[in-house]
């Protein structure tokens, strides 16, 4: 099978010069792949002229729903995919992760777009910032997709997901990508690019695919590109410091090497929920994908007093494992990805072998269910013991990315903490305790150094999505050794691939570039009650002004008999009179924008569906008998809920009084009706 | 006059090999800088070991105010930061942007500081994600300082400004720096650094300087530090490959060359107010500090058809223009900062003429002011004009560090954001238009390629607070050519300095990890109503459960009696019937926070004095006749005003209803006084 390239709207198989993939297990060459002869220039040209600009055209929320529909569509073709991964090595779960993962990164990022993000192309970041006394010049910032290519290097661990945890982001950002999936395993990453290319989902040029080498695609490269790399720190490093990267300030996120820690909690004997769960989560990390993610545990740091029961619960555990052929279903642990990984994963436990004794593994011979050891890329699940911690340095510098880890004791929490520490930066370190003073001793002590920080006890254990599963919500990636990225993080992720400007002008300025009023920007006249207007027909800046309404001492009365409120500021003038905010009776806040909800309603049955919360709501002045108030209504910002029959109309609301100064101030949040009469 | 380094809590003053620092003016020597001797690595670790754990002992609060102690002290003290600027070549305006505005940030980060951030050692960042079904797993990314020091290079133009500016978003977060200014005018970067020493304001190894070269000081980086640069592309493409920084994956932010543009609207023809406002802004931008500012104007873009005029307009302007020694007073334009900076300009003038026609200034003869041209570093401001728009490449690439822009014609809008973009990605553009949607059609098309873009129109000129201004509240920064880097923008600046953690456990641990209680977490009994304790009683999770009422027909016909809002929903079957989401009539939801509050609140005098507020109110469920509610209050987040005597109390409030569902969700905000009877 020759695997082609997807590039320029056109599958390309390369040249003749390729190189040869196989299957894990047995070894037979499965595809070739070859690059030979594509133009990277045009490659990138095509994601920047074509893919970009009908993606661009494209609001958040309609790219999410591509992105829904992307996920729904290879959902029910995975079972293909399922099948090509065995080569790979993955048995069926470790494949979930990779394949069901990776689609329910989609699903996660679709449902985000829609929630956290606006129907809009312009994604307005922060609150408006006031640069001025008159409030004539405000600043803003906005986030906007950047112009160029997304360009994806991944690693062989995770040919599916890798690509979409990457590409998830990016398409909400808006910004097409060109996907170089480690070649080993781009025989699974194509079949998934065959079927989303198949969909028609995705508009031409928004997604291209690089089975092979990169070629000179980085000679290329300008300052609205983007690379995101997932591999080796040397190669990170190689690629960081190429002469265009460097020259053209061109954005860089590395996820690379990591030595990740587990720490059993000081608290967690032998006996207790959390001694077991540390336990299967250990070996847990140590099997899947037959230890190949960069996330799994390498370092199990345990209180030197428990460390002989940990080391034998740990062999005890592993001695069931079965290795071989991941097609058989008694089969717990498959082969690392090749002969040459296995090869690398024994020279890295030889030297960890220098400071650290092994107990359970290692290069002798063990069971291979249904494969040949010559063949496949087989290694048992090897673990140290690492007793001389002062001196060792191996173990927090040699990431042996195959089923290996080192279980190292500690005397006290702070030696736990300087122990992770020492892996120079990680992307994740757990903490299994019952003890929450531990725990937020243990995580604020490992935070600066990591990226994320698991801590399971008895209570989450079983919901705990696990040590080493990074997820579409959370940000992935680590300082120092991890690579110094970032990935993910929910909307974090998306504004990784869009470029942010502080824009400065006048309120109406603002209100046309990001398409969202606010407070100093004109109102405009909506002809008719707002209310009565349906979803589409309301604009941004429509604007009720509502008629004045005195504020009597009986209406205080009667609130607080009907709200039950007798708060002494608003019941007793003595004791309001000393307090040192108000000097006197005032009215209930609550009071206030009930009534500015009498104020600004049309009752009428209409298109206004519900009010269905309020935002920032501020009281910024007390109201007291005899004060006069009234209301302006504005509307915000406009969001459709398509297959809803509604959209949600956010109200800029501020209530007044006689002297024009501001009372109160925030948002109505509203539900309207696509339809005049729903 | 020897300068010294200010390193491990004493001043150094080098070795044999000094730099000599001269009077931009007079050529005169003032000072000399050497750094032999100093250990580069004492420095770091005297900042890791001794300024960062103090730093970080204090909360964001505490910081702040230290921030805003130090402004006032150095407010005090400018008259002599003035009389030294005068020797960078700085007139008493230019200074007044170096020293009054490094003040003004330092002023501004300690207002954002109290505001923005909480009174704690960690940040906050967004809002948990529920990671689980039930809820017992959830996850919350939190920030916390880095643990390394912060090295900050800075550039010759602004030695005060250029300092504060990075200086507040690292104390702030809690990091300790060491500042390199450029040695050239290193001379008043020290005078400030001497008067913050003396001020005791900040914890030992919180600040260290270095006079002169930093030696080896990139060689012992970790992945705990952080670098910002200002200054030109080649140190920083120099910096940014150093071994160390590329193997740590060292924070590195650059703020390098910029090819700015300012755009004069297809709308703003001779005699109007933004024609004027553009020549005017050109000529400020042109021989302010003498040019030597990143974000100096360096293209003016106009409409071809206004292309005459604007030469015109601006060559008058610029005849006018009086240099000299920037410390007389009808001096408007000093020197560049030396003779070398001179001799560069001069040869990127001459680059510039190669395709652009020089229309004032230049090379010939020009009238000095109390000043000898051999001697001091004059230009006089220097306007080309490049009618060649279409092959022209130098005005794009070729930034001349000194009083020198080019005026280029564009036909259409579209043609002038190209020729802004060519700039290859830049820290400011502006746009002087009274036509609001051409300001957003030219304000998405640069957006990308800057960090930064004004709009200037005629309501707000007075207030804007120009071209060239990087403000506290807004980023810094821009892609490509300018670096890549982003400094600033309020509270994002501050969040540089520290590492993002994605925590995931139960919520009672993510309680203890922030100290900001959340939803799902253990509820704690306060022993007395929480209204009656104060400030300092109250604890993060201290829980009032209220009684029941029912919400009856009267009950919603009262309130739409006393607020006025008669919405059909509430007040008619039939019609409340016909809509989708309520199928019958329901309590106004201002109906049910009022009797919420009813419920919680305890009337009588005692320490809290006011409700603020109220946060994220969402109505989850409709409440109807005869349902029963009952409401729970929970400290959710404290935060003390210490001189204002009380604080603010944030209180997790939840609605329920008979079946145990939740029926409206908010915060309450309260002032709550330090006393228990105020």
């Amino acid at each position: 099978m020759r695997l082609k390239s997807y590039v320029c709207g056109q599958w390309h198989e390369g040249g003749r010069e390729a190189t040869l993939l196989r299957d894990a297990t047995t070894g037979a060459v499965i595809a070739e792949a070859s690059t030979e002869g594509i133009d990277f220039q045009r490659v990138l040209a095509h994601a920047r002229e074509v893919g970009g600009p009908a993606l661009r055209a494209l609001t958040f929320h309609q790219r999410a729903a591509i992105i829904k529909s992307l996920a729904r569509f290879l959902t029910e073709r995975k079972d293909e995919f399922y099948t090509l991964s065995y080569a790979t090595g993955a048995t069926k779960s470790d494949s979930w992760i990779d394949i069901d993962g990776g689609i329910g990164t989609l699903f996660v990022y679709a449902s985000k777009g829609m929630r956290e993000l606006p129907d809009s192309r312009v994604y307005v970041d922060g609150a408006p910032e006031m640069l001025s006394k008159s409030g004539t010049f405000v600043g803003q910032h906005i986030c906007t997709p950047l112009e160029g290519a997304a360009v994806h290097i991944n690693a062989f661990n995770f040919p599916v997901w890798g690509m979409l945890e990457k590409l998830a982001p990016t398409l909400l950002a808006g910004v097409p990508a060109i996907v170089k999936p480690a070649t080993a395993t781009s025989f699974l990453t194509e079949c998934v690019v065959r079927r989303i290319v198949e969909s028609g989902l995705l508009p031409e040029g928004a997604l291209q695919l690089v089975c092979g080498s990169a070629g000179d695609l980085f000679d290329h490269l300008s300052c609205q590109d983007v690379v995101a790399f997932t591999g080796s720190a040397s190669t990170a490093n190689a690629l960081r410091t190429h002469p265009s990267i460097v020259a053209k300030s061109v954005r860089f996120t590395a996820e690379t090497d990591s030595l990740n820690s587990s720490i059993l909690g000081p608290d967690a004997a032998p006996g207790t929920p959390e001694f077991d769960l540390f336990v299967r989560e250990v070996v847990r990390e140590m099997t899947v994908k037959a230890g190949q993610k960069c996330t799994a545990i390498r370092k199990a740091l345990v209180p030197a007093a428990a460390c002989e029961a940990v080391v034998e619960a740990l062999r005890a555990s592993l001695g069931k494992i079965v290795v071989g052929d991941p097609r058989l279903e008694q089969v717990r642990m498959g082969p690392v990805v090749s002969l040459a990984q296995r090869r690398e994963v024994r020279e890295q436990v030889a030297r960890l072998q220098r400071e650290a004794q092994l107990v359970h593994g290692g290069d002798g011979a063990f069971e291979i269910a249904g494969a040949d050891s010559d063949k496949g890329a087989f290694i048992p699940p090897t673990l140290l013991l690492c007793r001389d911690t002062a001196s060792a340095t191996a173990v927090h510098e040699v990431e042996a990315f195959g089923p290996v880890s080192t279980v190292i004791p500690y005397r006290d929490m702070d030696e736990a903490i300087a122990l992770a520490r020492r892996g120079g930066g990680s992307l994740v370190s757990s903490v299994f305790t019952a003890d929450d003073a531990a725990a937020a001793h243990l995580v604020l002590g490992l935070a600066p150094f990591h990226g994320r920080i698991l801590v399971v006890n008895r209570s989450c254990a079983k919901e705990s999505t696990g040590h080493g599963s990074p997820l579409p919500h959370l940000v992935h990636g680590g300082p120092g050794r991890a690579g110094g990225g970032e990935e993910m993080g929910g909307i974090r992720g998306v504004l990784h691939y869009m470029q942010r400007t502080a824009v400065q002008g006048t309120p109406d300025t603002i209100v046309a570039v990001t398409g969202r009023w606010m407070r100093g920007a004109k109102p405009r006249d909506p002809g008719v009650h707002p209310f009565r207007k349906p979803f589409h027909d309301l604009a941004i800046g429509d604007t009720f002004f509502s008629a004045e309404r005195e504020v009597t001492l009986e209406d205080i009365e009667r609130f607080a008999e009907l709200s039950g409120d007798r708060f002494y500021a608003h019941m007793s003038e003595a004791d309001a009179a000393r307090n040192p905010l108000f000097g006197g009776r005032v009215a209930h806040g609550y009071f206030l924008v009930s009534a500015a909800a009498g104020l600004f309603v049309d009752p009428a049955y209409g298109p206004v569906l519900a009010n269905y919360g309020i935002d920032g709501l501020r009281f910024l002045k007390p109201v007291k008998p005899g004060d006069r108030i009234k209301v302006r209504l504005t509307v915000k910002e406009k969001s459709l809920r398509p297959t809803q029959g509604y959209g949600e109309v956010r109200w800029d609301t501020e209530i007044t009084n006689q002297n024009a100064e501001p009372v109160a101030q925030y948002d109505v949040l509203t539900m309207v009706s696509e339809r005049a009469i729903p």
